[in-house]
């Protein structure tokens, strides 16, 4: 009985099972409640909101004790969200929390983001979710700061929630403590990668090409974005909508004649 | 020098290049500027706005002739943008179209969609994208209304281009010309894939899983959403957004004293 009146913490990643960021998340998260872990298998970075359609998933179960268990699925985070939710859990979780992401998930990365994909598929099944991230991609990046304000963000959402149909993007920097300048809630700066692909040729003489870029801002100096709080030494909140609708250019394209009747 | 003052029209899709929707929609576009075509070698159907970062990506060209130059590649939809007009394209491509996607992309399958993965792509890269979709999965479904109207909205917005950050879900109900009443510029309707994995076993003892799932709206009757307007034979344009922000919630968050500093 007493195992059903704490809230129930789903967590994943994009990262997989075996990322220390996860880990510390769920040694941040485990004295709020009974923790349900389901993490892909394999590294899923830029996985965005993807699903597993063509291949059958398999769950593996990697560890039980009190307080935590640990499964392991061979799909994207939305998989591992999806399968939590309809096969393993055996109630709603309450909370659900994604990461800690190990690289940036501010600006134009939220739809890249495998991490922020498990989060806003949390956010449509109607649960307060959260991606986390730590802005460095090292395995040995140090989480202590991260994980102590993120645990103030995850107690306020446990206290009040989240408005419907909204999930949280928060991203931390990496700075000293005594840098560390607090919390701002911003909008998603405006962005964009520049591809430059890595051509190369294989031993048989064949081309490929690998994935690079930069990241180019399309902001002049505001200081309300994301990007701007990150390079400052803020952590950043970005509140992320599941209505990808343009509301505010529903009408200037009905004034474009488009429609017809 | 005639070639490059038309249009140069970018299209791809999800279902692959082999897929009978996207040579519908190069016939469509075809007189309308020289054709580029890059889409994915597999089905890549639910690949939402997935990147490869981990595989290399190699390109084939499949075919060259006065107007329509096609290529496959062995990436996402996304992965498929990024190429053509980092590499492939000899200049900024005027417009991108893709599809037409064999399967629904209204509501919130938007989220998943490769199809609209590679419109938000060209979007994010400046340049006026358009997902099409007609509402069945057949190999063998008629395109013709669907490309009739298509090419409406193509003249359109070759004409007067998009807003910037703006790009169009553009979908198709399956219906008689005769019973077809219009275009309507909606909004994307609230509503929910609610999974039920198909569990089996395989001959050596190990159960896996299968994706199935029924969509669950959750709109009550409104008729502004673009479900409802399929639903009544019209074919629908969600203007999507590539900023998530949730903008009217960000003072929301602000007021919970989440902010510390």
């Amino acid at each position: 009985m007493e195992k059903n009146t704490k809230p129930l913490i789903l967590v994943t990643n994009d990262d997989g099972y075996f990322a220390p960021g996860l880990h510390a998340l769920i040694e941040m998260v485990k004295p709020y409640g009974e923790v349900l872990v389901v993490a892909p298998e394999q590294g899923m970075s830029g996985m965005s909101h993807a699903i597993t359609i063509k291949n059958p998933l398999r769950i593996t179960l990697l560890s039980k004790e009190i307080g935590v268990t640990i499964y392991k699925l061979n799909g994207t985070p939305v998989d591992c969200v999806k399968m939590a939710i309809n096969q393993i859990a055996d109630r709603k979780p309450d909370i659900l929390v994604s990461g800690i992401n190990h690289g940036s998930n501010s600006s134009i990365n939220v739809v890249y983001s495998g991490t922020m994909g498990g989060a806003i598929e949390g956010c449509l099944n109607g649960i307060p979710s959260i991606g986390f991230s730590l802005c460095s991609h090292s395995m040995t990046a140090d989480f202590t700061l991260t994980k102590k304000y993120s645990e103030g963000i995850l107690k306020k959402i446990l206290e009040y929630g989240l408005p419907s149909g909204t999930c949280l993007n928060v991203n931390f920097p990496v700075v000293e403590e005594a840098d560390f300048r607090g919390i701002k809630v911003c909008r998603q700066a405006r962005g964009v990668w520049k591809e430059e692909y890595e051509k190369r040729i294989d031993p048989h003489g064949g081309a490929y090409y690998w994935l690079t870029g930069d990241f180019n801002s399309n902001e002049n100096g505001s200081t309300d974005t994301d990007e701007w709080a990150l390079d400052n030494n803020f952590a950043t909140i970005v509140p992320i909508k599941v209505d990808y609708t343009d509301h505010d250019n529903v009408k200037t394209l009905q004034n474009l004649s488009i429609e017809i009747q």
